[in-house]
């Protein structure tokens, strides 16, 4: 359908997450209608990105900058480290603006069937920096999947030699959630998890 | 987050149809992992295809070359042309093998609210090529929505003095449709469409 061009360009945006041949079809004849000022840019943008961004070599995060823009804040609190488990996981913290700590992003979390083993997280550099003696608490913020909890434990193992205080965010009934849809894990999460109101 | 590379990507995804700022963001992160293998090959397919791909003087259809591949192709039936709204819907008619005419590309259809009149379709090359008198049959293959039939109560008032045979597309059931869930719109038409069994 409309030559080589158009058929590479309909094939590699039907390998992209979330994407089918029928919505990269979709996307990619709405991209034809502006060439010059749709496709060239976003050709522009991700060579650009492909060229400049990289992995953050101490925290393992995402940025055109290495240390990135987190880690090279020095304003932000040196005394908390909040683990999580991918850049996404990062990225959605970040937008909430209320933690000013640092991050340390695993990469994934452990799990035997997909053969990822500790050797596999993102670790080193996080015990570098427990190494500096700065740190106070760590805060596990890894997803409430088997593989998150299992990471979580491991990872608690792992950090109580560093004598730091080791927390892991709340668990419950997530903001506009009304009980009846919710599944019997968080509902026993958020009753276990109750404070005085 | 992630410098300014990643913030033109996220933005320039996000214009897309379909696409917000969480799945642009979904997505630029699943490409950021594969700059090589992906981002820089998408990045090439996109600037290929923003030079190369035109509009069918013909037809209307975008393809790399003009006239198009289906226009260019002679073993198809001269005497047959399909009149539709979209490239996108003269791709989904070429998916099915079924039609081996030629095509003509409207480009939209009739729309006093949106602004759009009879000047703004492309009209002039099917003129043109009923000029040549090989044609026999005009198939108006528009959406039955309500800017799709008025244009093809306009189309067929135009196609009168020409002499072919005007024809539209059936109305009725889809495959695999349950009569409960289908609109009264679509069952009046499919009643009214019946056939012997």
């Amino acid at each position: 359908m409309g030559g080589p061009e158009i058929e590479r360009l309909i094939f590699l945006f039907s390998k992209l997450p979330g994407f089918g041949p029928r919505s990269a079809r979709r996307i990619v004849l709405s991209l034809l209608k502006h060439p010059q000022s749709r496709m060239i840019p976003l050709a522009d943008a991700l060579e650009q990105a492909a060229q400049k961004v990289k992995i953050c070599s101490s925290c393992g995060n995402l940025d055109s900058n290495d240390p990135c823009q987190i880690c090279s804040d020095s304003y932000r609190n040196h005394e908390v480290i909040c683990v999580v488990e991918t850049v996404g996981d990062l990225w959605a913290l970040e937008k909430t603006e209320v933690f000013k700590g640092y991050y340390q992003v695993l990469g994934g979390t452990l799990s035997p069937l997909a053969g990822v083993g500790p050797e596999d997280l993102n670790l080193v550099s996080l015990f570098k920096r427990l190494e500096r003696k700065e740190v106070k608490e760590i805060i596990l913020a890894l997803g409430a999947t088997v593989d998150g909890v299992t990471t979580m434990h491991w990872l608690y193992d792992q950090l109580l030699p560093w004598h730091v205080k080791i927390t892991k965010v709340g668990q419950g009934i997530p903001m506009g959630g009304s009980l009846e849809i919710l599944d019997e894990g968080t509902l026993t999460a958020a009753l276990t998890a109750r404070r005085p109101a």
